[in-house]
């Protein structure tokens, strides 16, 4: 599916305030490649390539994607999961996960895959992990249309900061089977 | 990194003769996808924007990929295979599988996932399924600069092809640790 001029927009601007998140999870990724704890990669934005020559793209529009930013292999298991980040202090606004995202999540999570959110609360400095089935369960209970702050300090671990790894966000889904 | 034009040429040669056991195994994904027995999927190709405006790429490159074609879930595992194609009715030459590809399988291997190569004998319309241990193992004993037939036919289950899925490559590796 071709994504339209309105939705880009949106994807850019959300893109933006996330690249710092990307950066993060991209630098704990190479973490847990390089000590052999996990390999976890950021899938690529496909593409549909409208017009090539001698291997430089002219012309081509973005795809949307029906599967999650980041997926690999992490103590045997399959892994997917995704990374939003939001300015607000109070909670984390819902229309930010959209239906396909959630659809995908749940079919991961039926065939047995780990699948999570990471939640950047930017303004606080903190970062939590939220699991699908906690999500799906809250989503089912609520009709809100938003995660409120308390919800992330009562239900999911916060992932702890560092320098290398960037978020130690592996530890903190240990920290939910222990 | 970005590849030369030579190897862009080199991989458009592939990537058309490839193309038909690209499609053929798009096709078994969705339908394992749609009966709820994996998730698999093709990883798109990740290219370097050069420029872009509105959501509409006006220059890129693309940009050599560590990990290989398709990965995904299967029995709760992490699942990532490549396939390749010769024309050739003797052997596979081993060429077709770059050292990245090598040290990737290695790596995800000793992390627990399910590595394996489909080999297509286009002329043959014969496939067949070679796990990195048996691949790995070949390696180590033999200096060859391909695989022979024989070695495909005495040591790999053969995939069973069909309408739908076109390829049975999971009861192929079912097949393995019956």
């Amino acid at each position: 599916m071709i994504v339209d001029k309105k939705t880009v927009k949106q994807l850019t601007k959300n893109n933006n305030r996330g690249m710092e998140l990307e950066s993060s999870i991209n630098n704990s990724n190479n973490f847990y490649n390089e000590n052999n704890i996990a390999y976890i990669s950021k899938r690529p934005t496909p593409i549909h390539v409208i017009s090539s020559k001698d291997g430089i793209i002219n012309r081509a529009n973005y795809e949307k994607d029906s599967t999650l930013d980041y997926n690999g292999i992490y103590k045997q298991r399959y892994i997917e999961f995704e990374a939003k980040s939001t300015k607000s202090e109070t909670s984390f606004p819902l229309g930010n996960i959209k239906k396909h995202q959630l659809e995908h999540l749940k079919r991961i999570n039926e065939l047995g895959g780990i699948t999570f959110l990471i939640i950047e609360f930017s303004t606080l400095n903190k970062y939590f992990l939220l699991t699908y089935e906690k999500f799906s369960k809250f989503l089912g209970e609520n009709s809100r249309k938003s995660l409120p702050i308390e919800y992330f300090l009562e239900n999911c671990p916060e992932i702890k900061q560092g320098f290398n790894p960037r978020l130690y966000y592996l530890e903190a889904l240990d920290s939910l089977t222990k």
